[in-house]
Order: structure tokens, then C-alpha cells, then sequence
């Protein structure tokens, strides 16, 4: 039985506020159990110079955590004056779930920013930033329309992202930070609503895993992504319907 | 009439909500109308290097925005590398306010760090903050006597914060953003709750105003100071009837 | 008695050299006793981007110290790679203090700095820079509308800034760094030739002061700056005599 | 056909110059074809801060690129000041691989750091550098045995890594930078002597891939792995015969 | 006698390898005994914002050194996010002492960068950097000629450069770190073909030199340079045969 | 003739303002015409990290220039982050040139950090601040020997130095900013009291000179250097006689 008397395939308990940052053109405030993540979409009728003139659009990302999101207090990133490799790392890897999903040749030159802030962690920051962030890239998308900034859609599906790793020999789906911290092997998956993958990472810190270990972790994986993605299109339909 | 509907004397709705941040010793999620700050207390069993070895303690303060806090997005500052001249000197207020109200020779050689990070900005962020911070660094001076860290009580008495401004001649308090972006001068005023001055900061870009403007405008952040501290007091009696 | 012999409302000997460096458009070496501080104005055909094309013109500061001009060696800047927090706000306050005194609307696109570099410290550098500053920034607009740079005179009236504190319970004017490091509570104002506010700042290093006190140091300024005020025209004088 | 005629499971020509590096305790230049990574190994008898005093080792790894090491120069990121997303991760992936087949705790409070630099670039710079680590390390450890700076041979098993992808639909090994930028999706894995995993990173840029096309890169990689690790025991030997 | 053998007059064994870099316009790895810089020339159709629209080129260079380039390991520059003062100082020298050989008004609005990466170090990295620069830009101007992106050849003709030192007394020429380390005084010399200087440094760390041995390291540095000339023209023949 | 009418081989008028910092151990305000810089000497009874434990000490120096000591306005390196790789080759030229006159096996485990900020530039800045330098150290000594901080005088000799260049064909001693910017070649000598060598620099910017002119500029700064130690002299006995 796992510590928080979860099932090894069970979430926790997700949770997706649209709308939290009332400037943002797209946000959500996403909590998986005791992680939170504030994700807002920034739509800019302007792309990055090395796109400039080519007619086509981009989705980009940044992500941070709060000093005092973590049990023990993480100095500030703006105070050291630079972002950590982790830091870059989970953008990086956020910005490139995201335009999976999103057609940039239907954007024109427009860009949208995704700033993910982690309020309180607790294990799993990047895959519940990923899910969060599709919500608000999404409400982005349709104030965009709704206001003549973009002509078509170019959401082509949804995407969402989960943690899973190896635990005294055990496949856990979801894990938190006690469970991650103590994990033989863990990894991150994302993946699109019609079941392909965006991204697969699993490292062993100091160990090694097999493949067998490897099959059952995308199992657990594949199950719990499409769970999210049902209740991603729940929140969407809520907001729909509250319109 | 303000644009607003708020009288000139009027605060806008104020909201503490305290132990918002589940890892910290000290948190209040602090709300001026649309104006929202996280401030976290983070209580440390050590002294910055230039207090070491002088059994005296420090507390001190960080702030931040979130990218999309704003209106439109700012740069990050983590990703730019430096903290603006304003943060620092929001910064630098936020700490001296809370030590002008707490005995440091009477903290040993601990440390108390304040972190505010404006989620949402409506005007008035430093001053929320301020206000805010005192609830968390009380929570967390409580946290510290329970648990063993602190011998003594080494607050004074309470301490809040407000800004006042001249709007097309008139004196207000509690500037909203689009108040604070339209008036001739505005000032911030850390007071505590016998009255006395800790900071009086009052300022023209482009302009100047007079002594009478000045003294207006102090008369309005008294009045609202003890308003603020009386609504300190109701939260911090709520939590401790909660507990 | 003061320890430096003065009367409580005294300032200390104040000397203005006028065009102390060779190639600045403006500049001015201020004395206020032991502190020196040489202020340069630049004049530059150009404004800064976030104001191009907007046909206004802009006035900035910049600020420093030099490592030795205190009495133990302070680190350079430079070699540190950033600015500190207090460089930082003393700097904005110089700027912000000289535009309230000038119309930028009357500039055109060009631009005025001051740079303010403290040759030697002992306390009031920043009301010390603000007063020199207004002197270096009258030369430099001279000079600018005899060249056919400016069309006409954008300044308004003076400006000048003294500091004053509350030391052992008495109110002095235009405090020493002796002074000022057992100030109870201390003050910068920044006032107009007319007797108009422009800045207010008082603060007490964990401490509080009462409004009594305040409105001392404020009748106090108000006194000294005048004084400021007859000295700088008496500079201006001079300068145009020997021209 | 490849564009290289290289069958789609085909490795390019792969070579390991031992002892490159005259000073370091370990070295090897690692060639995949036009792709030439300078691994060193770097003996200290200390530990980071962070392992002070527990009694345990640790290897890390650095990695750069020469600025014309690629086809269109990049900037040198000394002269930057700082390091890209980019390098971060793959040096955290370098160390992370290493930590996987090394017992730390058999290293006393000792450190080996491993920085591998791209002289040419062709893709796949990073698994070279992987590869080429594992060489410089086991020549590194092997000197401090014989130097009396371990008492016990810290490592497991030998590691390497290699790349795959899918270009135009077929899953390829050995990716050169030409097919690099086509692909659709790309994956790295680093995998142990033994078979075991150590990481898997696949990533489809702007796309996404199904589950069988990621079984069959898995397939190529661990063909690929196990073949290179035969040429790098090939290389051991033979320096063993020179010694 | 020196500790290598050599006679005080006797330069290291000198090799060029032309075209070490497939990515580069022109590359040279360049060795003296055990120091080996791989030097490369970048051609780009456009130059420094302090030459636009000037009608006129530019030549300048990098330097930097692989962390375990040299016995101990040193910090990457790249990670400790700024190049240091002697970096600085050499990537300067060199950009100055090819400029002197090569009419930048016969390249039109183009640049050359230099990239002097030393591979090894074994003392005169900075003369063996020169000489092969010239080799590396000799070449990349020749392809610039064969792709039409110059019309007329800027070179005036070769420069190499070559350190000595008084050691123990005496004077040597091409000081290797051994001798460097332990010299009285050191002096780097950058001279053309026809005899010309562009370039004397000497210096005599924490210590003094007399006239006549500066004379004795002018005469060495001289006849030094001329043989590095002809090996130079060794390299350029050779690589035309082989084209 | 020269345009300032002085002779090929004639200095500016040069004056030495001793003690002009207040708070520094040694300090002279140096002038060569227009050139003026303030060179401060500061003793610590510690010695940097590489020198802990040794029992010897340390002389090093810093230099900047205040930004409008220039005709045009330079940026502040304070604000820029970042000093420059000229700035960083004269402060190291500074240092080694003082420790060449001083014995630092005297010194104990103390350090002298000279700190040379220009607050006029008109050529030969880094000349004039070693020559000033000199007299501030001196000074500095005398103080650490009379308050015991010192036991016996580390100085050597005197040191000075002096700027010579080629313009239109004619070797001229100490060149002003019009002449330095016109200058074929120029070159920095740097030389004791008894006429021994400490550093050499002669660079030809684009260009190339021959032996004879080198020669001719020695003599010429061998002869300056001798009139500016008189003149060191001359400052040290005033000193000495109104002491």
C-alpha cells in the first residue's frame, strides 16, 4: 500500500481553477493533491526574432518556483541572477509538449507565453504544469479568435502529462515528492488525447532499471493521461457552459 | 466620485488568508481588492554572516512578481538575470518595516525571511505586502515558541501599510492601478498599531505638491492603518480560534 | 551640542565648483563638509526606446561611489557585476527629483543624465547629488539652447535635497555620517525653489518616530533648503559673471 | 537508403584515442564519424559542499562545444556569460549516466568531473560524449587505484549511449546531424553493459509518434549500445596491452 | 642547458595541421611540443554595429581554454559566466596582430572571427595561437576569394609571434610552462615577414630587467619568427599541392 | 611641432595632490595635463584566499573610469555588469607594475589594494595611475609602518611610467587623447628609480613599425620617467616637510 493509501494506479486528486489570473489571456490554477501550479498563457501579436517574417507562429514557456513553494526554502532564482539547469530543463521540455499539439503555420506571427509558477510543490511540478498549461493555451486560443487575432484554430488535440516511477520494486502512478524522493527509477510521460506520445523521460538516479520495469511504468502512464484529459475536457465545458 | 464607486477615505475589500502555504512556518494570502500577495514566513535557525556570533537575529524580505501578475506580461526576472531597482527597493522596505516592530536582540541568532509574491496587481502590491507579511511573520514567531526555537515573544506590536495619492486634485485612499497611474503624487505610509511612523514614503514624478496635499493625505493613511490592523487582529483571532 | 559644533538647524559648509569636468555639456563638484560628490550632466540627441517618437525629451541618473570614498573600502560595483540595492534606489530618486522641476515636454526627443559619483562620503551623498545635479543640469541646458539644441528653457524653478535626523532624541539638519549611523529615525526631502514637496522619505531602522518628530524634521528642511536654494543661484551667479 | 549508406541499423565508423589528454588522470577522444567529443577525467580529493563530511564520492560532467565546432558558427558561451538550456541538460544527463554505473560509496570523499567537449559536430554529440566518459573514468579510477586514491574499483558495469529516430517514417540508429534535423522523432538511451536502462529520452519537436515506432528505436538502441560497448572494452584492452 | 634540451635558441618541435575543422572557412590546429591550439576562421557576410555603413571589414578573435587543457583542472569559463581579465587580454592581442597584417578596407562590410581553442597547454598558447590564426585566416580567405565574397586579396603578408624569458639568468626563446613558470621575466613578440614589429609585451612579474636583456629577447624573438615564417610557408605550399 | 606645442620630447605639466582622499591609508590625486586620476591605497591586515597561510602579502590595484571623464560619454561598467577587457588589462598592468618595487615577503600577511578611477581622461590614464599609484602606496606604507601594521619598509624603489607613440612619423613622449588617436603605434613603458625595466607594451593598431622607431621611443620614455620620479620625489619631501 503506497503512504498516502493511494492504489499504484490511482491519481491523486486533480483539480483545474480556469480563469484564476483575471489579466492573463488564457490561465489556469492547477493542483494534483498537494502541488499547485499557477499557469497563465500570454497571447503576443509578435513572434522571437529568428521567426520574424516567416509567417508562422510559437509557443513558448517558463516556469519557476516559489521560494517558499518547497519544504525547505529554495533561494530565488531572480535574487542568484540566473535559473538553474532544472529550471531550464522543465521549460524547455514544457515549451516542446505544447507545440506538439498546436499547428504554428495557422498562428500567423503570433506567440503564446506560457508562465508556469509553482505556489507549492509536492512531486510531479512539470507533468501537472504541462496539463495545466494545455487549459490555458486553450483559453488563449479561443480569446484569440473571439478578438480577431487569430483566424483558425490551430489546437489540433489535447496533451497531458504525468510523473510514474519504480518504488520498492513497485510501478506508482503520480507520485509525490515523498514517494519521488525515494524512488529506484522515475519517469515523465506526455501525451496527446488520441493516445501518441510527445515525450517519454525516465532516468535512474545512481541505478538502472529494466525494460520489463519500463513497460509497466507507460502503462500506468497511458491509463492516468487519459484520465486527466477527461477531466481537461470537463473544465473546458464547464467554463463553456458558464459563459 | 472615484471611478471605482469607492469613497476617497474608502479601502477597497481586504481578505487574509492565513497558512495559504502549506510548507512554510509562517503564510496569508493577502488581498486588496484585485490586488493579491502570497507572503511566506521562512524561519531559519541561522544569521546572515555580518550578525554571526553577535546572538542577535535578523528578519528580512524578497519580493516578486509573477510574469502575468500584470496587465501586460513583464520579462521574468530570474530569466533577465537581475531584479529591478524597484524590487530592491520594495524589498528593502518590506524588511525594515517588519523590523521596526520586532526585537531582534531578543531572537538569538535566527532569522526570519519574508517572501511576498504578487500573484495578481491592482496597485498598492509593497504596501499589501507590508501588511500582509506582519500576519506570516506572526505566524511564524508562534510556530517558533512552540516549537522550541524562540525563548521569547520579540514583537512589539503590530504593523500595516497604505498608499494615498492626489487624483486630479483630490486625495485617496488606497489607489487601485488605474488610480496610481493618473496621480499627480502618491505616497505609502508604514504606520503601527499605536500610531507611530515606521516609513513615510511620498513622491511627484514630473510634479510636485504642496504641505496641505501632504498632510491630506497622511490624515487618510492613519485612518486606514487602523482599519487594516483591526482586520489583522479579527484574522489572527479566527486562526487561533480555529486551532 | 553637536559633535561637530554645529547648532541643531546648521547645515555644514556647502562649496559649489562649477564646471569641475572638462568635457561634460554641464557639472558641478558639490562639498556639503567632508562630502564631495561630482555631479556631470550629458547631454545626448537621443531619448531613451521606450520614449522614441513620442517627440519628449527625458532626464536619468546614475549614481556610484568610489571604492575608497568611504571610510573602510567598499567593493566596486563593477567588479561585482551588478548595482546594489541602495545605488539603485538613490539613483531613481536623483532622476525622478530633477524631472519634477523640468518640463521634458519642451526637450524634444533629446535626453539629460547626470551621473553622480561620490569622491568622498560622510553622510547626506544623495541629497548632496540631487542639489550639485540641479546645478550641472542648469549648465547643461544652457549650453544645449546656445548650441540650438533646446528651443527653449525646459526648467521650472530649483530644486534642492537635505537630509535630517532624529539623534538622541533632537532633531538635526544635514546629518554626518557620524550622525547618521545613531540616528533614531532619518530623512531626505526634496523641495522646489517655491517651497513645493517633491520627495518624502523617512525611515526608521527598527524603529519608530511619532508625527511630532516628523513635522520637526520637515519645518527643519524646509529652512535648509531655502539656504540650499540662495546658495545655488549665488553659484549660478558667479558662473555667469565670469562668463 | 540513408543518405550515407548506412543501413538504418547501421552504426557510423565509431573510434577511441585513449589518452588524449596529456594532464588529465583519464582521456579519451571519441570519434562517431565527422561527430569528435574530447572526454577528460578529472581526479579531486575533495567533494562538493553538499557531500561534506558523508563519507561518500561523486562524479559530474561539464560539456561545451567549440564555437565553430557546428556548420554555422555559435556564440562562444564564455564570452555569453552563461550556459544555454541546452548544455545544462546534456550535462546533467552526462553525470547523471555516469552516477548510474559507479558506487559513489566505494569513493571515499573524492570527485571525478568529466568534461567533454565538442571539437566537431555532426549529431549524437552528446551520446558520444557518453560513450567517450565512460573511457575516461575507468582510466581515471584506474589511476587512482594505482595511486593510492581508492582503495576499492567504484565501478559496476560500463555504460553507453546512442541515438535513434525516425526519418521519413523509418526508424534509424545513429543519427548524423543531417537526419537529425528531419526527424520526426529522436531518442537518446544509455543503457549498461549488462542490458539494464539507465536513461530513455524521446522527443518528437512539433509532432508526435506512436508506440511502435518508439519500440523500434528501443530495438536499434540496444543493438547499437551493445555494440559499442564490445568497442570500448576493445579500446581497455588494448591500452592494457600498451601499458 | 634547459631541462628539455633544448638550445637557448631552439624553438619546439612546430607542426600545422591546415584544415583540421571540416565546418570551418579556414582551421589550423597548431602545435608547439606539448601545446596544441586548434585554431579556426569564420567567414560572415556582415560586421560589428560600429562598422555599418562604413564600406570597411573587420578581423577580430576568441581565445578560451578546455578546462583540462591545463595540469590542474580549471573552472570553465562558460560556467562561471565570465571570461577572466587574462582571457580578455589575449583574445585582444590576438585580434590586434592579425589586423595589422590585412587591409580591412579591401573586404568590403564582411568579418573574420578567430576561434583559438587551446586543445593543451604546455606554456606560449597565446604566440601559438597568433601563428596559426594566420594559417586559419590565410585560408579562409582563400575560399572567400574562390566564392566571390572578396574581390581582392586584404592579406599584406604572414605574422607569427613566439615568447621567451630570462630563466636563471639566461635568455630562451619559446619558453615552455616549466621555463614560464620560473622566468624572471617573460616577453611575448608579434613580428611580420618582412621584420616588422606589431607587437612587444614584456614583463617582469613582482621583479625588474635591464636593457641589454630586453635586446637578447628582441634577438631571439626575431630570428625565432623568421623560422616560424618559413614553416608557416611550408604549410601554405604543401596544402596548395594537395588541393 | 606638436598642436600643444609641446616638444617630441616633452611632458605635460604633471602635479601630484597627496592625502586628497581623506579616509585612505595613502592617496594622490595625479594629473598630466588633463588627464586626472585619483589613485587611493588601502591596507587590510589580510591577504587573499591564495595567499592564506604563506606569511607574505599582496599588492593589487582596480581602475575605472567615471562615465563623462570621457569627451563622449562612456557607459558605467557598474551598470553594465560587467568590467571591461581594457579595464581588466590596465588593472592588471597596475598591480604587477607596484609589485615589482615591492619586497611582499616583508609584508606579512597584509594586503594593499590601490583603486585609480580617472575623473578626467586625456590620454595616458593607465600611465598617469601608475605613476600616482606609486606615491599612494608609499604613503600607505608610512601609515602601516607608523601605526604597526608593518615592521619594516617592503618598498624597493620608485616606479613611474610613461605613454610614446609614432604620429605622421615623429616619436613624441606623453600623448594626449589627439595625439594617442592618431598615433601609427604607441607604447606604455613602465621603469624604476634606477632606470631597470618592469613592462614593455608596444602595439601597432592595424599597422606595423620597425626597430628603430621602437628605440627611439625607449629613449624618450626612459628619459620621462626619470623628470617624473624627480617629481615623485619633490611630492614625497613636501609631504614629508608639512607633516
Amino acid at each position: 500500500m503506497r503512504h498516502n493509501n493511494r492504489q499504484p494506479d490511482q491519481l491523486r486528486d486533480v483539480c483545474f481553477t480556469m480563469g484564476y489570473a483575471r489579466h492573463a489571456e488564457g490561465s489556469c490554477l492547477v493542483q494534483f493533491g498537494d502541488t499547485h501550479v499557477l499557469c497563465t498563457a500570454s497571447f503576443e501579436s509578435k513572434v522571437p526574432p529568428f521567426l520574424k517574417g516567416k509567417g508562422t507562429g510559437w509557443v513558448t514557456a517558463e516556469y519557476g518556483m516559489l521560494p517558499r513553494s518547497t519544504h525547505d526554502r529554495m533561494d530565488r532564482e531572480a535574487a542568484k541572477g540566473k535559473q538553474s539547469g532544472r529550471t531550464q530543463e522543465i521549460q524547455r521540455l514544457i515549451g516542446r509538449s505544447l507545440r506538439a499539439i498546436i499547428d504554428t503555420s495557422l498562428m500567423g506571427e503570433t506567440q503564446i507565453k506560457l508562465d508556469c509558477d509553482v505556489l507549492q510543490a509536492d512531486g510531479g511540478t512539470r507533468t501537472a504544469a504541462i496539463t495545466g498549461s494545455y487549459l490555458a493555451l486553450h483559453q488563449a486560443v479561443n480569446w484569440a479568435m473571439t478578438n480577431g487575432k487569430l483566424a483558425k484554430n490551430p489546437l489540433r488535440e489535447a496533451v497531458a502529462a504525468i510523473s510514474c516511477g519504480v518504488v520498492n520494486g513497485t510501478a506508482y502512478l503520480d507520485l509525490d515528492y515523498n514517494e519521488d524522493s525515494t524512488a529506484d527509477a522515475d519517469a515523465n510521460f506526455v501525451m496527446t488525447q488520441s493516445g501518441l506520445l510527445v515525450e517519454v523521460q525516465a532516468t535512474a538516479e545512481g541505478s538502472t532499471f529494466d525494460r520489463s520495469k519500463f513497460d509497466a511504468l507507460m502503462k500506468l502512464a497511458d491509463e492516468g493521461i487519459q484520465q486527466l484529459i477527461a477531466k481537461q475536457q470537463d473544465a473546458l465545458l464547464q467554463m463553456k457552459a458558464a459563459a
